[in-house]
């Protein structure tokens, strides 16, 4: 498939799913039709090679695919968006054997990959139990996707040589209990509660790699430029979805202000000028996604030849995109309403879900911090330190 | 009662709001218990003549008390504030007899005002029937307390003459429908639904008075820079509020960024300078409420010898509240979360309330326009036109 | 020479002119010297063919080389990206051999366009005076690069027929007489001042064509998104110009407040946020001039065959940069001294001449009029109608 | 003098000095014809009792003073403000002997009081020289209105004993050499050069007290309080100057939009929303310094039994208002030429300086330290340590 047709792949299932999306916000369930969405249009195995049944498509066009699916619809953006990283661990962690044998399985059935690797939550603890295999314990406060997903990637401690270890834990393993206790501002799809895992029984084959020390390469640490700018392609998404929700409202709904001389909200200069500034801002963060997009593409392409160098310069691209999206996303949202008036308020309309949408998930990691980043890099040159977080 | 004492009534108030003001919030029942609270505390009567069994207190009082409330429950805020625009028809419309009637009865009860009168909405109908009084008809789509206060001030046209006439309608006449139909983001416990009038009887005695033509007067006019003054009272409060329960959050329960140099998250140096730039603008805003509480006041004591200029230098003051205390609202509401972090998204914080109260409230009529009411002034030395609304 | 070669070469004559920028600032000379600075690194005949002795370089080229001065120095940036859209009326809107004729001595020499078309003042006169020729008569008040140009493109309108008529005018011709009279706040340099026409001989052979009715077609018309574009570019410059010498006093230069518990201004949490979200705009701007300089690329090749909507989607691209950038740029521009301190405002230092000059040039059009037209085209699909000014 | 009579004599004082602003700005002369308008205005005596031949006005009459001639003159208002402070140390760390003395001959002549006080730079040296008395010697950066001032206030360090000692010094005292190289972007009037003291006669009558230690009382620190209340009313006044010639402007001279539907720029929507939200935030800062001024006024007058909590209640309110003043200063008085339009730009009409002004002085201090401040006592219950500078 080209980049257009990943485009309009995503676009359509984005289309299906904005049908309801204010529905099943406020249901709160767990997204498994949302889920079967996404395999319908093939989009999980879009990074896949063609040969293990994937897609072939880049990184750009999975960045672009997130942006698309969340003009509709935040929550299932994120799953697919975190979906991309946990999965591509494989390429940048794994070796080639265990590769292609998760890979295989992930593109036959069109797998989502979840995650349980918040670093901010104590390690989960990995202990061997012989034959290379691990025994998993311990809890992380939020995990996107573990309880919808296929395949979970999971960080844990060696309790024995205390190395970091990333492992695949499989949907229904005995011992995995997600907390069900995902109830949020927003994103309330996105299935990011707690789990616990209880002697989870984890097969040497499961086990993909580690991230610390030597194994920390420039490749391997591609998750975290990787995973910021999911975000920001998410970000920029959730602004066109509620300028366009905005737009159909005050073509069709919204009145004139009885100060105005205009005859429609339409043409009232304040509304027009409004969404102008919104819209020129919206078209600048998209440009800017493009563009981590295709250097994502390139860094993933070097593949062990990519330095550090390099790697620091690609997460500095991706950081400038966190904080303009962000800004940009939390004004945006809560902007629309200017430009629609007060009748849309009414929760019938549920104009308040972009903006609940960004305002929980930017704080994912603070945005003054990523600021600070961008400025350490202009001023003094330094790239940041490699975490799993930002 | 001073000043001072009317302060700390509405703050005790307050203070038994915010007890479970989140609960009361989701629950969106009609607000019969707070009403209650605000007559136990006697600020309903807090305007009234003493002689009538008010509290003898000023606008400034008045709007103060608003501010206050507003910090724990900006719903119960604009029950209490419209309540005093209300009630105060008596003052800038009735005769000299009709006050006296209606202010005893109100003051002796701590009666609570609600009103129908929404310029964008259809006027009301009122058909003569006889011996000065009329029949009521038609629906206004927002109609703050009518359903939870005591009596209210509606606003209809006479089918005969084309007059515009305020009327009382008290709580339970016949032919009085509210259509329980307010279900909005925020202001959830402000009562502000529909009302429809059926051949409600309005006996002459409720008639207060004129607001079109030559009655019109700049004292009769007070109604719009008092309400919008209420505006920005309860805007203010509600910043406050916001930013006293976020403080209370990031000392107790937010932690320090894993990149922060800073022990604990209250002394990151980007929470601080955030806090502190909003803290500095909502000084601003509280102390030009302030002024113009005290221009109210004496606007409202010069009584008949209110000129048009005075009554316009009073609203250009006002208006600059609105737009100043407006814009700080939207903002601070939405960036409390960014000193707070992530996990104060979750709905048993509940901290999205202030934003969405005033996210609500402030769409009622365009800050543009009142910037442009603000700049006309400045530029061109006009004043604005009466309208009833803003 | 490739895209990157033109690069290097405007980057090279920029580091030539970044030298003593400040001083040629304060002389306010005509800027002789700075023009065969640009025809030395051959960049006034990028656009043109190859075979006319030009360097074959796109509009993204010619563009980026535009920016690349403005780091150093929006006068002379503004001077070359005036010149391009001058000469390019070469190929929007002469005949084969008129457009030949010119872009051979064009080329040949380096030529530099200036013009005289502001279409703000009143039309310049064009009296038919025989064969096909002209006397031009009247005044613009603005007009960049008359005085300092080789030749001028004028706009003038035919006194017996009221087209609209565009004309060469070589430097020196008998009757031209320009004001000298820029003396403004910033763009000192760029030659803006007014110009007089009196009893100009415009032969037959300096008579490039229509610019209205029929003649207006989509590929003509480029010459305002052109000149936006260059405008948007040349205020990106400008912002990486002073972020760049604000960094350098901040490292070198600037002291830790007493305040502050980092080793030097260079670590301050404050400063690094600052210069972080600066950068991060103007990355984001960047990347819109990039997609603007290709849209643009693909129009002007596009030729005949460009249709009215791919020009308004171009227009609509090129005014969504003209916002993002003009608001960075006088936001920026300031910003860049509370990162550099107190001692940074001496007239030694002379960092104000950013903001001079975008704070001049941003003010040829009101951005809310180009936020206006986003709006609109987003809102209501309309594109704007054609000017030559906007 | 009441306190209208003060505010009519700065006005008085203000439209004498509007007259020529632009053409004395740019002569960069010593500020003496203005220190003696001052004079004639009796405005430096303002705050000395009546009994010494002062004016026997309050700190919210001088800082209102200091904000009506920042309307007309930026840096006539500095050196006006400055000198209240530094008069005021008789106050604040002299005995009543002392005091007195210098209060009559200060009262006697209107004389204004420079300062060489600025922290930042490296300590004055007093070394002890019999009798009381001391000679001085040093170099201070920055020191307002030494060389225009009757006397200064210098602070140095008392070579024997290491305390910090304020002296008195006379204009004209041998050794006293002023740099004469104030030459910065804005204040170019407010005399704010280099001073050299080499083996200064300080004679033990010109010996005022002590700032440091036990001597540091609250009463003795409101000098940081009082000076940066001084900023924040001249920062006030600025702004409303800048609107004030803006607006003549866009009645006088500006010329409608060719694109707007408005017959003039002063009714053009976007001119007169922009200058709304500027005047409205301008109300709320002037509201803001109001409230400062009375704050000071009651610190001051409580004397030695101000506390430290009182002494750091009133910092955090001028700290607010600082933070407020600055941000809307640099933006205010950069956003006027968007609403005057691009011919006023022309440096014959000079609409720069409001900026140059602003953007020069509030760099005094980092509004972010400021914001930081507030933020802090907001959330930690903190007061600033007390230092000279802020």
């Amino acid at each position: 498939m080209s980049t257009t047709d990943w485009t309009l792949a995503a676009r359509d299932a984005a289309a299906k799913l904005a049908v309801d999306a204010l529905e099943r916000d406020r249901a709160n369930a767990e997204p498994l039709a949302e889920a079967q969405l996404l395999r319908e249009h093939r989009l999980p195995g879009l990074l896949l090679p063609v040969e293990v049944g994937g897609g072939g498509g880049t990184w750009a066009d999975a960045l672009r695919a997130v942006r698309e699916v969340a003009v509709a619809d935040g929550s299932i953006a994120q799953l697919l968006g975190y979906h991309y990283v946990n999965q591509a661990n494989l390429d940048w962690v794994a070796d080639a054997a265990t590769r292609e044998r998760w890979q295989r399985r992930s593109g036959a059935a069109q797998w989502l990959w979840g995650d349980a690797v918040n670093p901010v939550d104590p390690d989960l603890t990995l202990t061997p139990a012989g034959q290379g295999g691990y025994r998993l314990n311990g809890r992380k406060s939020f995990a996107t996707g573990v309880s919808s997903g296929d395949v979970s990637v999971v960080s844990g401690q060696d309790s024995a040589t205390g190395r970091h270890v990333l492992v695949v834990v499989e949907r229904g393993a005995a011992g995995v209990q997600p907390g069900g206790d995902w109830d949020n501002l927003g994103q309330r799809l996105s299935a990011s509660g707690s789990v616990t895992f209880t002697d989870v029984e984890v097969p040497a084959e499961n086990v993909l790699g580690f991230l610390d020390g030597d194994a920390a390469t420039p490749r391997a640490s591609l998750v975290t430029p990787a995973i910021q700018a999911v975000f920001g392609n998410f970000y920029v998404g959730v602004v066109r979805g509620a300028l366009q929700t905005a737009a159909e409202y005050t073509r069709t709904t919204s009145r004139a202000w009885l100060l105005s001389d205009s005859p429609s909200a339409a043409q009232d200069p304040y509304v027009l000028a409004t969404y102008g500034r919104l819209v020129a801002r919206l078209r600048a963060a998209e440009a800017l996604a493009d563009s981590a997009g295709e250097a994502l593409t390139a860094a993933d392409a070097a593949g062990d030849a990519l330095t550090w160098d390099e790697r620091g310069e690609l997460a500095e691209l991706v950081a400038a995109l966190k904080v303009v999206s962000s800004d940009l996303a939390v004004e945006a949202t809560s902007a629309v309403f200017e430009v629609t008036g007060a009748r849309a308020t009414s929760n019938r309309v549920g104009l308040d879900r972009f903006w609940r949408n960004v305002r929980t998930h930017t704080l994912h990691d603070p945005v003054q911090y990523k600021a600070r980043e961008v400025g350490d890099h202009f001023l003094n040159g330094t790239h940041p330190e490699f975490t799993l977080y930002t």
